[in-house]
């Protein structure tokens, strides 16, 4: 068996290294690991960048909703955000409890995998996963929004633009590692905090000095009834899109500098602050303007144009926006290859996801991250509204999870005040679980089906993989007989050598010559179409004279693979256990590429049918052609 | 080195025999395939069939080019179309001599390498080589535009039936083999001729019956300046795509029944006086009903609608030009594949495309003409126009090497009357080597231009091929040093065998079991990633004692391929030239397909590398899982 290798290693064994160096950077060195930490204001900016951005669409989710024609829920802005304030403050406190107890990272699935066994931690894995996929498809697919908003003459382009932001950039970016990544994002997430403070101080300060609200609300004739309750709720579903990503630093306490309990701890904090008076600000100031969904154009552009009209504060605060937009998309890349490289190592998940690459990131996760959220984005045609209707109920999904294992985790301790904590998590839990099944009800038709497919489905690969792991590594076990030395050597094995001959060339002459140091059992084979040839071959051969014994299979439907395989076949039947019959058999390695195509790939398919079907060795003997 | 396979043997080996047999049945015998000849007339149905069938879209093509709006140059039909029949004439005589002196089949090729050298003779190939190719593509996209006439609503899906046709039908027919076609195609070829007489019979009748045109020409005005000369000669020129597929007799003498040329001969005939009468015909009919363009409705279709109504007659005509062209299209099957395999044993195509598959067919050619045709027909939509553009040049490129040919042979030759066959060919070479240079020019912006190009490139192909093969028969070359068996064996020549192991399991086991039956000299490797791991392993090694020696090789970038190579590589340079390396490589043989997903590919890659690079030699132990 051989070791693992990354994906990266094997596209570097064929490309030229320095191409790869340019774009990914030198080889880190095992020791170079531990440098790869983070301090608080650093920290911030990259954990919370996911959740920070939201603010670029969840208010926008919650006015869309409501603003539907004929109907005048629009009113009901005010409480489902301050619903979901609430909802925000809840879930920061249930987290921060979360990051205390698994200084390990993982998040929901490390909290569930210790305190309420393996279905709940699968359930939460896969709820994660497509989090994830889902942060990096919106993020970007909203960050091309910001801009193309502010320049209408790059809406044709929006697709393109999300593809080669996904894997020019962010890819790129991730495959050469976190510390530099950390580096790039500390700028863009300051500057757009910045901006969305200016902006609300802005538009606020306009509010109340300015007599009146510019349009006056349409809401007035509010009249309550199912309908409207359920539009309420599904702008509440919508809207608890803006608290995705909060779980970004529970699952990533590792990655703190030391303390790392308590420097996670106060970055939560930080950043659900941060986040709640983003929120509140900028909901306050889409009701204020009476915003209503214009195509191509997102809310918060409004927003904007409405407080600033179009100067460099509003091009500011576009730009920001996206760049945020697209560094919350970095978040997932931060959460989901650790937890992928987690799942393998217990076994869930292949185990290539779990290999460190050269630059020390785990770059299969990395890249079968890019290629999900790729498709999510082509496939719903970088649509950020439909795209959210899939997203919050995993998050949601996986904060119950987190929520409840830490109950029982609280109460299998009882340490120091654990009934105040597991209240908190009680909390936590029945409110976030509330939500999934607000999201999953009101989102059903829109989307979340999808998901609650997705979620099995992924639980059940996870048990397959896991399965067939158990399996393997059983039927890999040294058995008894191989503990003895002696047992690897029976004295009477034979091994029968099989060559293959079309014609008598340079390369069948070297094959047998090879034969001969192997094994003094050798066998020609000569597949002949008719009696007439083969008999010709035969004199050939015996004139040629190369003390080895020929065998002429006729085959008069010509065909060359069958009649090889039927006869190995029968050879393999009548062989002795402790025998070996090994197959040899050339392979041209031409000097240019497209003389490849010139040659015939016998060779290929009959060693991959041999492997495949029968159990015999194939030595493929390389001959390099000069020219 | 090994025979040459199918891509079909390919394709079987790893497809269900059941869904193959039928699609294309069963195996042919090599005795089958003499029985393979066609009587007389079944060979003008199928060798014919594109031909004839150009009446579908080669009148329209005149009308088209000289009904350009504000230009009065639609009187100028008549004369183009009677200098195409004289053309037609010219050519037909012109061929017949060419079926009379080769035989062998191949045509122009054949015609070129005997009498006129490489070069002119690959000049051919490549004509032939584009003309077969848009033969399909034009003789079904016309097919298409024939029954789309008839009914509209198919108007949208026209690309889908094309593909459908071409691939669904077309294929799959040839590769069970030409015997089997001729009788599919026997019927509609006279359903269609039939067809067509009795569309021109009906309309001249009425035509001399009536006292007037329905519509009276609008060509009065005719103005002789330079625009109207090219608009003319351009008009020709398109024109001259209704006598595309002419030479298909003659390139296919040796299908027919003895004695073959007598029977070519008069099959010739016969199909050029049939193809005289429609196309006259069809062109006086435009000419009387002053037919002028429609989208989408092709000028036959309006020509069976004016002359009968919308009644059966007419949608008897529509259907069986729609048969006519998808069969004609055909021709070009029994005539690309046997010239690619006349090619491919010259030395200047692939081998492959030489084989003769289980139906007795040339598969490979029949799958790389649907290919390129199915591309031709894409890349154009199905445009009949467009692709035209690009027809007649190569076609009668052909054409002209072929006379050019015929009268070097007949001055070689001095037979009874060669003077009188070689002043026919002679004037034949003239001729058609004028309508080259009249195509060339007057559609050198339509399309000529990609022809033009295409076929230097095709023949620079040709040659680059020749020339490997070439250098590869040199390098194949039994040595002297090797006609002496005794050299064969060097007594003393060494096998050192190289293991890499990543962990002691029972694949480890039998692979040593194995390497013990080869040589004594085997080496283990094992890759660690840091001093710690790497001192480990030897400690778990030496506990085992399998008695072989352990080489550990320290990875600190976590590299497994890379390090392993570098050694490899260093042993092969301090190895004696007589002696062996060969490296032991596991493959897992997985009982799901998905599982295979599950193991890191570090076995395939390794191996491929190794091939690729080093002088190694690579065994490939299955290892096959037993769940």
């Amino acid at each position: 068996m051989l070791t693992t290798i990354g994906i990266m290693e094997v596209v570097d064994s064929f490309m030229m290294r320095e191409i790869r160096r340019l774009l990914i950077g030198r080889p880190l060195h095992n020791q170079e690991l531990s440098h790869e930490k983070l301090p608080k204001w650093k920290a911030l900016a990259i954990f919370s960048s996911d959740a920070l951005s939201s603010v670029g669409y969840g208010p926008e989710q919650i006015m869309l909703m409501l603003a539907v024609p004929g109907v005048l829920a629009y009113g009901y802005i005010g409480p489902v955000a301050f619903a979901i304030l609430v909802l925000l403050a809840i879930v920061t406190v249930s987290y921060v409890q979360v990051a205390k107890a698994n200084p390990g990272g993982g998040g929901s699935y490390s909290v569930a995998i210790t305190n309420l066994g393996e279905l709940p931690a699968l359930t939460a894995a896969a709820a994660l996963f497509a989090d994830y996929s889902l942060t990096v498809a919106v993020s970007i697919s909203s960050g091309t929004e910001a801009i193309v908003s502010a320049f209408p003459q790059l809406v044709p382009h929006a697709l393109t633009i999300d593809l080669a932001v996904l894997f020019g950039i962010l890819m790129l970016i991730n495959l050469r590692g976190v510390r530099e990544s950390s580096n790039v994002f500390v700028f863009p997430t300051y500057a757009f905090i910045l901006g969305m403070l200016g902006l609300i101080a802005a538009g606020v300060y306009q509010a109340f000095t300015q007599p009146a609200p510019l349009i006056p609300p349409a809401s007035a004739a509010k009249q309550w009834d199912w309908a409207v309750a359920f539009l309420i709720l599904r702008a509440f579903a919508s809207g608890c899109s803006s608290m995705t990503g909060i779980e970004a630093i529970s699952n990533g306490v590792p990655m703190f500098k030391k303390p790392e309990i308590r420097n996670a701890t106060i970055t939560t904090y930080w950043m659900s602050a941060i986040l709640a008076v983003m929120f509140a600000g900028i909901s306050f100031l889409i009701m204020h303007y009476h915003i209503m969904p214009v195509p191509d154009v997102t809310a918060l552009s409004q927003v904007a144009e409405l407080t600033f009209g179009r100067n460099w504060a509003y091009y500011y605060v576009q730009f920001t926006t996206m760049l945020v937009l697209y560094l919350a998309a970095n978040t997932a890349y931060n959460g989901l290859p650790p937890l992928l490289s987690i799942l393998a190592k217990d076994g869930y998940m292949p185990r290539y996801l779990g290999a460190r690459g050269e630059r020390l990131s785990f770059s299969n996760g990395i890249i079968l991250l890019s290629v999900i959220a790729g498709l999510l984005i082509t496939i719903f045609h970088g649509n950020t509204e439909h795209l959210i209707s899939l997203y919050a109920i995993g998050v949601f999904l996986s904060f119950t999870i987190a929520q409840v294992g830490m109950v029982v985790y609280w109460r299998r301790e009882k340490s120091k005040g654990w009934t105040r904590r597991a209240i908190l998590n009680g909390v936590g839990a029945i409110v976030t679980g509330t939500v999934v099944l607000v999201i999953a009800i009101t989102k059903f038709f829109y989307g979340a089906w999808l998901v609650l497919i997705f979620i099995p489905t992924m639980i059940y690969i996870f048990k397959k993989v896991r399965h067939h792991y158990n399996d393997m590594s059983e039927q890999l076990q040294l058995p008894p007989e191989y503990t003895n030395p002696a047992s690897l050597q029976h004295p009477q094995a034979k091994n029968l050598i099989i060559v293959p001959v079309a014609s008598i060339t340079r390369v069948v002459a070297q094959s047998l010559q090879y034969a001969k140091t192997l094994s003094p059992d050798i066998l020609a084979v000569h597949i002949a179409t008719d009696d007439e040839t083969g008999r010709k071959f035969k004199e050939k051969w015996e004139k040629w004279n190369p003390d080895i014994r020929l065998v002429i299979i006729y085959s008069p439907y010509r065909l060359v693979i069958k009649p090889l395989l039927d006869y190995i076949e029968q050879l393999e039947r009548t062989k002795a256990p402790s025998d070996f019959i090994t197959v040899l058999i050339p392979e041209f390695e031409t000097k240019k590429w497209w003389h490849r195509l010139l040659h015939n790939q016998t060779g290929w398919v009959l060693r991959t049918l041999l492997i495949l079907k029968e159990n015999v060795i194939v030595a493929t003997i390389p001959y390099h052609l000069q020219k």
